[in-house]
Formats: structure tokens, sequence, C-alpha cells
């Protein structure tokens, strides 16, 4: 059964819309990262969660609607692993 | 120009899936109010605003995508009203 050109661009326009938003929190862990040596800024971290916390909700919606499916758990892991990269980075070392 | 029987599915069932949430919310904030004469629990606030946030992200995304217009603003005002409301009725009286 072919999908309706009307949807295959609506699914590509969610996926965008997502990218988009995934990569407005990419920004938020390089910038961190770039400041590593400098000190720890623990507002980054709430402003980060919250961040994913949004983006996992629109990510969410869009896969109920029927909108993504894989490529929006993809997103998220991306995300979560780059997240997880610089919270590691930022432990204080013993 | 007669909008496609699938795109209006796909917008109801947008519509549907937001209402749930805001339904969800809307119990939370039911169950804060009739719990109004106990003691206020702080950690409530920060529940219903975070969910609040989740929802505010879901329906952004909806608008973004043109899946809702003006149903996605009525659906967060309503539940911002009522927040205020109930935020209100707690608030330490002079």
């Amino acid at each position: 059964m072919q999908q309706p050109e009307i949807m295959r661009d609506l699914k590509q326009k969610s996926l965008n819309l997502l990218q988009e938003d995934a990569e407005r929190i990419e920004k938020l862990i390089e910038i961190q990262m770039e400041n590593l040596t400098t000190r720890k800024c623990p507002l980054y971290e709430e402003v980060l969660d919250t961040q994913m916390y949004g983006l996992s909700r629109q990510v969410d919606f869009a896969i109920r609607a029927g909108l993504v499916v894989e490529d929006g758990k993809q997103i998220m892991s991306r995300l979560e692993r780059n997240l997880a990269i610089l919270f590691e980075a930022q432990s204080p070392k013993e």
C-alpha cells in the first residue's frame, strides 16, 4: 500500500522539527564541553535536563501520532549518549 | 480545497492525544484542589510545572507541524487558568 504524499511530507516535516530541536540541545552540550576547564555550572545541567524532557515529550507525542518511529527514538538516544559523555567529563575527578 | 481524509484523521488524533495529556494534568490539579485543607505540598507545584512544560512542548510541536492551531492554544490556556486558581487558593492567607 502506497503512502499518500501528504503523509510522507508530514512525517518528514515532523522529523525535521524534532531534529531542529535536538540540534539546539546538541549545541548547548557542545558549548558546555568546550567550557569544561572553567567552573562547572549547575544551572547548565538543569537547563539541559529540562530541554531533554521537553524534547522527549515531543518525540513521544510524534510517535503516538504515528508520525515518527525509530528516527525519533534515535534522536533521543543519540542526545542521551552525548549528555552522558558531558556529565561524565564534568564529574569531579578523584 | 478539501482536506484529504487522512489529514483530517491525523489532526483529530493529534488533538485527542493532547487532550488526553491535558486531562491527566487536570486530574492532578483537581486532586490538589480537594486537598487544599491539608498541608501544602511544594513537590506538587514542581510536578505540575514540569507536566505543564512537557505539554506546552507537545502543543508547540503539533502547531509547528500544522496539526492543531487554536485548539492547542485553548488546551494550554484552560490549564493555565486552572493552575492559577489552584496556586491562588494555595497561597498563604495574610
